[in-house]
Formats: structure tokens, C-alpha cells, sequence
């Protein structure tokens, strides 16, 4: 008997790698759109539930379908997903329907996509008991990811991409190019939904920017550096990820330490727990200055996401008027930051908070 | 009377800010090529010299032109620029002519062509007494290294373009556009030589890969996402030098830590002389596998370097392998680095030499 297709391999042997640690007995969910990525994945999930030769029993696999509602036809496209996902064997399938998008807080509408799908799985992940969530980014969307991250000019943790665990979600397929996924579905007969927003913008015409990223960059970075060069990015996004990691942790130190020098316990209504509505956060200007740029310029942000201002919308330039007041002071005034948290430095401390 | 033009006025004001250190007296050199960033570079470091209104004197500007005697006529291109820094009142103005590219040697001609450049400079300015030697390096340059980085796969380090000072050198214009010293030229009439190895390969062709990144990628980028690309990927650039400045230091304290643990003195020869051509690197494996990822792999990459590996051949594969021997040890075999170093694992130590 033929083995399957090398692409299908390919895909459950990444799928049985990222599930190793788990116990017999264990369901693990599959977030599944439809599209080749998800559906390639929930078929090596299913793969892995099947009990088989090896005689590996009670492992539990189902999916959850999320239906955005942002576009015409978006329920039915979730139906036909969740029917695939039944057709492999998957056990639970649920669809999740999300409300609908306000069209307002942080970041833009992809953002808020991605965070009320994430919320979902987790949700139906703890309803279910899910150990796992499976999500089916490829290395391409890590190399796309790397991309649009320099587009934005800032750190390391943003070049990182997606990791492959965080909490309940594990990403199997970082490290197989989207050539693969759309080979197993074909060998497997699967006939996964193509988002139309995912289509390269027509010439002359912008578009989505991840959608051009995919559709025109990264074929014009292959053409001009080599073939290698999603494989490259989604390296680097790996080693900037292990990096962010240290300097992170090497930056909440110091956050911590510019604290307490200032006399700032982290609680200011004194009721042993801090309370974010009233947040203030004061430093020692002094514990920072000797610190290097790499790991202030960190704690800095950190402080201002402490004292309320919203991560999403902190961009380098308001990291930068706060390092001004600490490394230029010059009796400036002060640091206007997102979320209306204002930076004030006096006698030596820089002082945090909404008015 | 009118004031220079804006693009003029902003190379002289880039050159003033980076020499405001400088004591009176002392003398600046600049490298030019005759193309547009070091001629304008050199008018910038000319007007800096000049006995102004402001009546600081003594200060005394001389240049360096480097023939790599890799084109034909490159002697005459060579002359030409002399002539020009002379023309703006360079004095002294050097043609430093390299000998020929032995074709072997570390890296790839490209590399060899600045490796040969940055020792020409420093000699020149050793033999003169210069204070300091610029380059004409813009941010559209150093976005260029960033996106040639990226394809290399590697890490943060050789994401992080080129420093504003290293050394001697001192690069004034990473914060200006290629645009700006353009029209810095041509407002003050020079002729700039354009060099034909920068300009974008024929449609079809692959061309030299900065020449693509150039002509090809980098507007490809802008048109894509933006107008901001180039300056975004010089903050990039920025903030990935600075954290590879705190990592880079870690590591070596943790391979120091590390040598130090198996015994390891860094003086195989005991003379209180490390002798490089038969340099030994023990390494205790604990000390290193309590680690965070970023830091061993540096440190790991450290002791190859020290052991006798070229520093430009050594790739993620390498370290990887040496990783393996640390934190995925079975019993396998030695892993052979370049330059005939080889790394074996024993008794808890991993030992990097030459055979």
C-alpha cells in the first residue's frame, strides 16, 4: 500500500510533533476557516485522533469555526467549513458566530478580527476543555508577518510573528511553506474556500496591505534574493522572538527597580491590589538614564502601558518623548501619551498618569 | 542674501551635528567616492572647515578617495573625485589605490571590496592624525542592508545596517534620504559620479542583489506600504542594533561564565597569551543549557569565533548543530564548523578546536 501523499505527510507529522506532550485522553480543537491552511490541519488533526496501527487510543479531536460576519455569505462559508470538518470525523464542531464589529477600540479592523477570533477559541477551548487550540498559520504568514512589521518601523517583538505556542493556541504548520497545505487539500480531495480578501489587489489599486504583501512583495523578494526567502524571514522572526523574550524580561526588571527607587510599590490605593483605573506609575529617572537604550526604551513602555495607556496605539515616537524627558531633560514639558495618560518629570522622578 | 538650499543646508547641518565633539583643531577626513552621498558629504565637511561667521577656526577637512581597481577606468573616476574634494577646499586629498582583489579570503567580493575600504580609511586617517572619517552611508542605505539582512535569515545583528560610529567612522547622513544628497548636488552644481554596478539589472536579469534591493524591492515596498518604508526600516535598523548591543554583551559574559565552569582559561598555551592559532574552547554544557535561547546561541556562535571559525562563514546551520550538542544531546557525533573547527560534546563539556 502507497504511503499518502508526501504533503499530507508532511502536515501529520506536524501535527502529531505539537500534540507529543499531551496526555492520552486529551481533546485538542482545530480553528478551522475553510481555507487550505486550517483545512489541510484539521485533516492532520483527524489523523491524529484516529486510533490506528500504533494503537494510540482516546484522543479526543474537534473544530471551531468562527464566522466573522464581515462579509455577504459569510455563514455559509462556515457552514461548508464546519460540514468538512465532520467529514474528516472532527467531534465536537461548533460555529461561533461573532457580534457584530463596533468599529472602535485599539487597532484596525484586522486587529479586532483577530482578537474576537482568538476570544472565542479560548472561550469554547475552556467550555470544552480543550488542552489545545490549532491554528493554521503557515511559514508564509510568518514571513508576511516579518514584512509588515518592518512597514512599521518598530522593535523586535513586532518582527517576531506568531509564536508557536502561546496559552491554549499552538501553531503546527510555522514550518511548512502554504505550498504544502494546498498540496495535501488537493491530494486529499479537500476543496478548501479561498478568502477573497486574502486575492492580490488588482494593478493600480492598493489594496489590503497583507494582501499585497502576499501577492506582489514577497514573489518580487523571492524573485530578486532567491527562493529562500520566506523560509529566511520566518527564521529571522524566530530568532527576534527569542531575543524579545530576554530583553523583555531584562526590561521588567528594570521597570521594577526604577520603581521601588522611586518609592512606587505598583499599588497605589494601597489595597495590595494595584488598581488600573487609577493607575500612577512613578520611576527614579536616575535607575533608567544608566540603563541601556535597548532595555529603557522597554521599561519606558512598559510604564505607560501600566499607567493606562493602550498598547495597541503606542507608537515609537510617543517611547521616544518619554526617553526625552529622562536622557534630554532640558525642563521640557510634558509627554502627552495615548489613553490621555500624561508623563511629567520633577525632582527627579517621572511621574505617570491620567489627570 | 538667500540661504542655501534646504537639501545643502541639511547635509551641513547632519555633518556639524556629528563633529560638534571634536575639539578645535582637529582634522576630519571624508571618503568619497565621487557619487552623490560622499560629494555632498565632502561640500558638508568643506563648509564645517571654513572660517565662518561664527569664527571657529582652526578646523581642517582632508579626504580619501579609494580606487578599488575593480572597473575599468576606475583610476580616472578615482582622479575625478580628488579633483572635486580639492575643488571644494579638501586639503589633504588622497588616492589610496587598493592592490588587486586576491579573489579569495573571507565573504563575498562585495564584502572583500569594504573590508579593503575601511583599512585603507583607518590607515589614512592613522597616518594623518585625523580625528575622524566619514561616510556618506544614507537611511536609504541602510534600509537596503535591512531587507538584505532579512534574506540572509540571521539575526539582529545583521539586521541592524550600519552604526552612525564605530571606531574612526562616523556616518552623518543615516538620517537623510538618498533623495536629499541628490539634490544637494545639484543645487551646488557638482557633477556626481553614478556608479553603474548600483543601477537596477535589466528586466529579466537577477543582477547584483543590493542593486535589486535598490531599484527594485525597495520602491516595490514604498508603493506598497507606504511612503514611510525606507525611514522605518532605518528605525528598525536603530532599534535592533541597540538590542543586539545589550544581547551581544550578555552572551559573552555567559560564554565567559561558561569557559570559566569547564576550567577553561582562555590561554591553552599558558603564557598569558591566547594564541589564536591554537585556541581551545572548553565549554561546561550546563552553564550554557540553563540559558535563554538567544544568549547561548550567541555565546555558542562566540566560542566557534574564538576557536578559529571565520566570524562571515559561520551560519545558523553551524550553530544550530552546536545547539544540539548542548540541548538535544543523544550521543551524535562531532559537528564540524568552518575553518576545520570542530565541536565535540564530552563528559559534560563541549570542545571546540581545530584537529
Amino acid at each position: 500500500m502507497a504511503g499518502p501523499h508526501p504533503a499530507v505527510a508532511d502536515v501529520r507529522r506536524a501535527v502529531a510533533a505539537a500534540l507529543a506532550d499531551l496526555p492520552p485522553g486529551a481533546l485538542v480543537l482545530v480553528g478551522c476557516s475553510g481555507g487550505p491552511d486550517s483545512l489541510a490541519l484539521a485533516e492532520g488533526l483527524a489523523r491524529w485522533a484516529r486510533p490506528g496501527r500504533r494503537g494510540v487510543d482516546g484522543r479526543r479531536a474537534g473544530a471551531v469555526v468562527v464566522d466573522h460576519g464581515l462579509q455577504d455569505g459569510s455563514a455559509e462559508v462556515a457552514d461548508r467549513a464546519a460540514d468538512a470538518c465532520r467529514g474528516l470525523g472532527l467531534d465536537p464542531v461548533e460555529v461561533v458566530a461573532l457580534p457584530p464589529d463596533p468599529g472602535h477600540g485599539g487597532g484596525g479592523p484586522e486587529a479586532r478580527a483577530r482578537d474576537g477570533r482568538h476570544a472565542a477559541l479560548a472561550d469554547a477551548a475552556a467550555r470544552t476543555g480543550a488542552a489545545a487550540v490549532l491554528l493554521g498559520h503557515t511559514r508564509d504568514d510568518q514571513a508576511e508577518q516579518v514584512l509588515l512589521g518592518l512597514a512599521r518601523g518598530a522593535g523586535a517583538r513586532s518582527l517576531a510573528g506568531v509564536p508557536p505556542r502561546r496559552g491554549v493556541v499552538r501553531r503546527p504548520l510555522l514550518g511548512l511553506p502554504r505550498s504544502t497545505t494546498l498540496a495535501a487539500c488537493a491530494a486529499l480531495g479537500l476543496e478548501p474556500w479561498h478568502d477573497p480578501t486574502n486575492a492580490p489587489p488588482p494593478p493600480g489599486e492598493r489594496g489590503a496591505r497583507r494582501a499585497h504583501v502576499r501577492g506582489v512583495l514577497l514573489p518580487a523578494l523571492e524573485a530578486g534574493l532567491g527562493p529562500g526567502v520566506a523560509a529566511a524571514l520566518a527564521r529571522t522572526a524566530e530568532h527576534l522572538r527569542e531575543d524579545a523574550d530576554v530583553l523583555d524580561a531584562l526590561a521588567a526588571d528594570l521597570l521594577a527597580r526604577a520603581r521601588a527607587a522611586a518609592g512606587d510599590g505598583g499599588d497605589p490605593a494601597g489595597d495590595g491590589d494595584p488598581d488600573p483605573l487609577a493607575a500612577v506609575v512613578v520611576l527614579d529617572v536616575r535607575a533608567l538614564s544608566d540603563a541601556p537604550p535597548a532595555l529603557r526604551r522597554r521599561a519606558l513602555r512598559g510604564a505607560a502601558v501600566a499607567a493606562g495607556a493602550p498598547a495597541g496605539s503606542l507608537g515609537s515616537t510617543h517611547v521616544g518623548a518619554l526617553d526625552a524627558l529622562v536622557t534630554a531633560w532640558r525642563g521640557q514639558g510634558p509627554a502627552d501619551l495615548p489613553g490621555g495618560v500624561v508623563a511629567r518629570r520633577a525632582d527627579g522622578r517621572l511621574r505617570l498618569a491620567r489627570p
